[in-house]
């Protein structure tokens, strides 16, 4: 090829830069379109910052002299920076030196905001909406001690300040679980049991009242806990309606969401590599081994359509001519069960199954209902994924015992099942607890939770109950009279030492009309057809479970959190009921809808159970899902697999969940292992666990809080996370001071 | 609540109606933003046609009276429909009635357009794009014939009608591949191989011929095997170049996409329930044991990053002792040579080991390979994941042996690894066969390939080769002197009797900046330091393996196919070049840049080996990723990893890929056993093997060649393509007979 010969070196650079030059033409001229098949971040690879920082942090031998110039180099650069730390408009950073790291936050790039608090409103309306903010944590925090449920303690000290109050720690309430039993303690021992206390139990006005005895009972005069004052109650929601509607809160929380995600894609890109090497050096520790726990679960569809698939196949190879039903006093066996609805269990698929979602779901909530039957018959549902039946639901046990022992196996994965008290017969706890004993379904991967769904309207329909008070009184009493004397009900107060809390649950979309306000009806006088309204619902299961709480906290019980289905479909409203009354809450995606709310629960740091593909086959398109975008922004969220039976593929539902958010999220480890973290925070794990799973000072926030030996997740995250939280509290006190 | 009551039936409707149309009204003035939320399609779910449809599906109890009603109905309002299906626009009909199919397609509602034959583009234009299309078929069926790879039987019945010609089944050619060994047959005996021929093997520009005898070899004379014609190649290659780029034809296979996509589309919404049907009627097989094969995935990184650390901490927990290489003359242990990386196998986690593609490697072609790397070691690399090392490549040996068994486990999954030949030097085949014979690394499960990576630059730069023939001959030579003489290198003969392909690898988007044309120099005169391009590799490649196949089909041995990595980034071209020359391709993805090229791989039903999560670490984001696009118009797509070690999370990593496709892409169970089906008849699988998971007819094209009992694919849906394939192909027969 090379024709003319010129002489040597020469030659060889010239040719060099030449084939360069040809190249980058080439390819330039080839490639147009590659742009746009560019990446979730606006920034191109060349882009000087993003080499820099690599080539500084994946230099592994960088040694000494070379790390202090470029320390004297940053704060060169950075002088406005430096000094703003420092400064009355960040004393964010004050309270972080103040807190002593007991693993020390490694340096990293912090974006500071310098000279414009208001964040760009007006200072009236700056003032206005903090000011509303600060009363809206005011009213969370008051409902949240109420019911021995979780509120942050940094809100509390900034509340306190903005008060002028000094914080006293003691005031700040947590709930109580059962720990898992020690070696050779039995789950199931009933010797334990405290004694009577001999009090009374009594219904009113829809919420359940403990007296001293009988004789104070009909006087009317419960014994003094605290309880929640209705008309309070609905002052304080009327106040928060009127504040997510309000303009200029609306604009601010707006706003600052917006700065929220900015931010955190600014430290991302500076930060990355530095919070990657933490986590290489953290030895033994990675994803794979870092607790998670599925905080929203349906135990009816708790195990993968393949394992009930291959558990209805074995259950008729063993139990073929075992009775299984009565039919009009008949005897059915398996068998005649499966002759009857036309099918042999040897040719059952996943396909005749037909318990997935599939596209025919999307936006069809009672279509999904509908899966829950496999073949579409509502027997093999009885018979394999319920607790009454003629085997006592035996079936269902085994089944969930099989996904407890899988759980068991994988060894880093917990699961918080929920189980069904519909409050349509005051029998059902004995029922279920008598289930629960009876096949022990017991295993310390699992923290139980009751969903109760809201459908009054169908039992008063079939006239079930005469009115909502009964449906209350079905769910809470036997529970009150269970912690008075726990021997009259053994089996339920066992069971209730492993219950950790209340759901709600039914489809949100569904809209009752009603608007809960001082007018609406107690729920001894709701005796119409008509369902109450979600408020409503969550009104009285919290009230309810508040007083519980009291009583069960005097005795040294476990107590109960409420933890809703919220914002999955329907009003906004929902999510504001939510904010006032729960422990934390399942999807939220509605948080999106509303800026107010979305800001008001990332001050309250309440934790959010996601289930982006259950949203992706009833609500919203998996890539839409606001997952990111509440992570990114600072909102407590975590991964759940809502139903595995229905959603996912693989022999590991909740890995699958994460696989595919960090695939289509292009989530980074340390994202994986923050959201890992916060399932363990937000779940009823014992307090015994958690401090094996968290570290010890797991209670404590920021990096202070986090042993990245445990949780893998860095310390410039944690600091990130802290100092952004302290940054939009101060701003509130700015603004509420400033009157 | 109700204060004037009225009598009671009356009241009651009313009450409902009320009721009802206030929850209308009150859901409408709340969900605005809800119709964005909405569904992949543009239907939303009142639509009428697809309430009708399911009301009509799903009703399992449906009888034969009302059936034939809802057919005569059916005849009645499709009129024009119901004729046309015979009329000469749409001949494609016939050619189904006159297919017997074995099971019987069940009724389905067929898309049919009526008058417009050109397709919206004139009549010249139409005339000159089919015959462009035409040739290029003729073009890829010569080359497959010549190389026995595969070219549709109909798309050929289609071309000899063109011609005027009789289509003869027995011209129609098939790759041999080796049939899993029978119980107690020992893949490893060597007393089968078959005797020398004496043959003597010659490279000439670049092509290696076979002659009788030295003699004849000196003379120049080979033996008469058909072989390609580098002038005719170049001929055929531009002809093809120019078809690519040519305005009408360009507009015509846009438009004939987009119908198809339209089409196919349509067809999914009117036949989904009774494709669905099929499949649920369908006893015993569902996607889970339906067989799939992971067409493209690579040995060194066949594990998932978990088995990986797995591995290296449980090797040096039982072989900390042993000398695991030489440096400079000097044993060093495994202990020490952890040591001198300053790294405790105890403390390794999957974050350390860092194989995984971050977000760091999009759009870095570089970073990624440097993942190959475990802790960024090369020396790990060498002792885990290499054929060649002072342990023989026993760890690898062992990993492979380790997913092969996984696969065995899971049974229905089988894998298609690519194990490398550098052409750097010709021994490498002796090593690479006596590692496979010496560690038995061998699983019914993996069908093996070989990747050749286009890095004579790198080779050329260091001397290893003089020129790119000598890189040639190192590749094929071995091979024909193994296939002439079995015994003259027996590990060899017995490792090609698994071997059942070539791969050609290396990042596309490298840009050589040759263009090959007549003028290239041939391989032995291409001795400069510059790459030659995709195209000049890939033609040298083909050339080789045909020669070697023709030699190979003679001897009754099993044949190469030639599948290389084609379409994952830079030029068009090399998706052109791998047109004329590949038997299937891994990738594809710029197939979204040609439409020309496109629907020439949809005519030759070209299958493509697709790895969104791979492209979603690398060149494309999922939600970007064509495959979905690909599959709804009819190209041959399968889904693969091919890097679990980089990419995938759980233990199941083509599990992984077909659930996170399933999710992302909302496919339904059809969809997803479609792209199984597709995995298996594109894959190296036998003859045997193929008859065993798809049925005895699965040569034959259609419905006639679906066993759905044992591929779970809807008869309708292989309905639906067959006679979609046969309209595309038969409007091109009108096209070019208008002549």
């Amino acid at each position: 090829m090379p024709k003319v010969l010129l002489p040597g070196g020469q030659q060889k650079t010239d040719d060099k830069m030449r084939a360069f030059a040809e190249q980058v033409f080439a390819s330039d001229a080839r490639d147009e379109n590659v742009r746009d098949e560019i990446s979730m971040f606006d920034i191109a690879d060349d882009c000087p910052i993003l080499h820099q920082e690599q080539a500084m942090h994946l230099d592994r031998d960088e040694d000494e002299e070379k790390r202090k110039k470029r320390r004297q180099r940053c704060r060169t650069m950075g002088v406005p920076m430096a000094c703003s730390t420092l400064s009355s408009v960040a004393p964010v950073v004050d309270v972080e030196v103040e807190t002593p790291t007991y693993l020390e936050v490694p340096d990293f790039q912090r974006v500071a905001i310098i000279g414009d608090y208001a964040s760009g409103v007006t200072m009236d309306d700056f003032e206005l909406s903090c000011k509303g903010l600060y009363r809206a944590m005011n009213i969370r925090e008051k409902y949240m001690r109420l019911a021995f449920q979780r509120f942050p303690n940094i809100t509390s000290q900034y509340l306190r300040e903005m008060e002028g109050e000094p914080f006293r720690p003691e005031d700040q309430v947590q709930p109580v679980f059962t720990s898992p039993p020690k070696k050779g303690e039995d789950p199931f021992d009933v010797n334990a049991l405290p004694k009577n206390l001999g009090y009374v139990a009594r219904m009113k006005d829809g919420v359940i009242y403990v007296y001293d005895d009988q004789a104070a009972a009909d006087k009317g005069q419960p014994r003094a806990l605290p309880c929640t004052d209705y008309d309070t109650f609905i002052d304080d929601m009327n106040f928060l309606i009127a504040l997510i509607a309000q303009g200029p809160t609306k604009t601010y929380t707006h706003r600052r969401l917006k700065f929220l995600m900015s931010k955190f894609n600014v430290h991302e890109m500076l930060n990355e590599m530095e919070e990657l090497k933490e986590l290489k050096n953290n030895p033994h520790r990675d994803f794979y081994n870092c607790r998670k726990v599925d905080t929203h679960i349906h135990a009816a569809a708790c195990m993968n359509q393949k394992h009930l698939l291959r558990f209805i196949k074995h259950s008729y190879r063993v139990d073929a001519e075992r009775v299984v039903r009565k039919v009009d006093g008949k005897d059915v066996t398996l068998k005649e069960l499966f002759q009857g609805l036309n099918l042999h269990p040897y040719d059952l698929t996943v396909d005749s199954l037909d318990v997935h979602a599939g596209r025919q779901t999307f936006q069809r909530f009672d279509k999904f209902n509908a899966k829950y039957n496999p073949v579409g018959a509502s027997e093999l549902r009885d018979l394999y994924m319920k607790t009454e039946n003629h085997l006592d639901g035996e079936y269902f046990a085994t089944i969930i015992k099989e996904v407890a022992s899988d759980l068991e196996d994988a060894k880093y994965q917990y699961a918080e099942p929920r189980l069904s008290i519909y409050g349509c017969n005051p029998s059902e706890w004995t029922k279920l607890s008598g289930w629960f004993v009876r096949h022990k379904v017991f295993s310390p991967q699992f923290k139980w939770m009751i969903q109760v769904p809201r459908i009054y309207d169908v039992f008063k329909a079939r006239n079930f109950v005469p009115h909502f008070g009964k449906m209350l009184e079905n769910i809470f009493l036997p529970v009150f009279q269970a912690t008075i004397d726990p021997h009259s009900n053994p089996d339920l107060s066992l069971f209730l030492q492993h219950v950790t809390g209340f759901d709600s649950v039914d489809d949100e979309s569904k809209h009752s009309g009603h608007m809960f306000c001082t007018k609406s009806p107690k729920p001894e006088e709701w005796d119409i057809a008509k369902n109450p309204s979600y408020t409503y619902y969550i009104y009285y299961m919290y009230a309810n479970i508040a007083m519980l709480n009291q009583l069960r906290r005097e005795r040294g019980m476990n107590t109960f959190l409420f933890r809703p289905h919220c914002g999955e479909a329907g009003a906004v409203t929902h999510l504001l009921a939510a904010f006032m009354t729960a422990d934390n809450i399942a999807h939220g995606l509605n948080l999106k809808k509303s800026p107010v709310l979305q800001y008001l629960y990332f001050l309250g740091q309440i934790p959010v159970a996601m289930s982006p593909l259950s949203n992706n086959s009833l609500f919203l398109e998996y890539a839409k899902n606001p997952l990111l975008e509440f992570h990114k922004k600072g909102l407590v969220v975590s991964l759940s697999t809502d139903d595995p039976m229905q959603f996912h593929y693989t022999k590991e539902p909740l890995m699958e969940e994460y696989a595919i958010a960090a695939q289509v999220f292009k989530l980074s480890t340390c994202d994986m292992c923050e959201i890992s973290r916060s399932s363990v925070l937000q779940s009823a794990l014992s307090d015994e666990e958690k401090t094996h799973f968290l570290g010890e000072h797991y209670l404590k926030e920021g990096p202070e809080g986090n042993d990245i030996r445990k949780t893998n997740v860095a310390q410039i995250r944690m600091a990130y996370r802290y100092e952004t939280l302290c940054y939009e509290l101060n701003l509130i006190k700015e603004g509420v001071k400033a009157e």
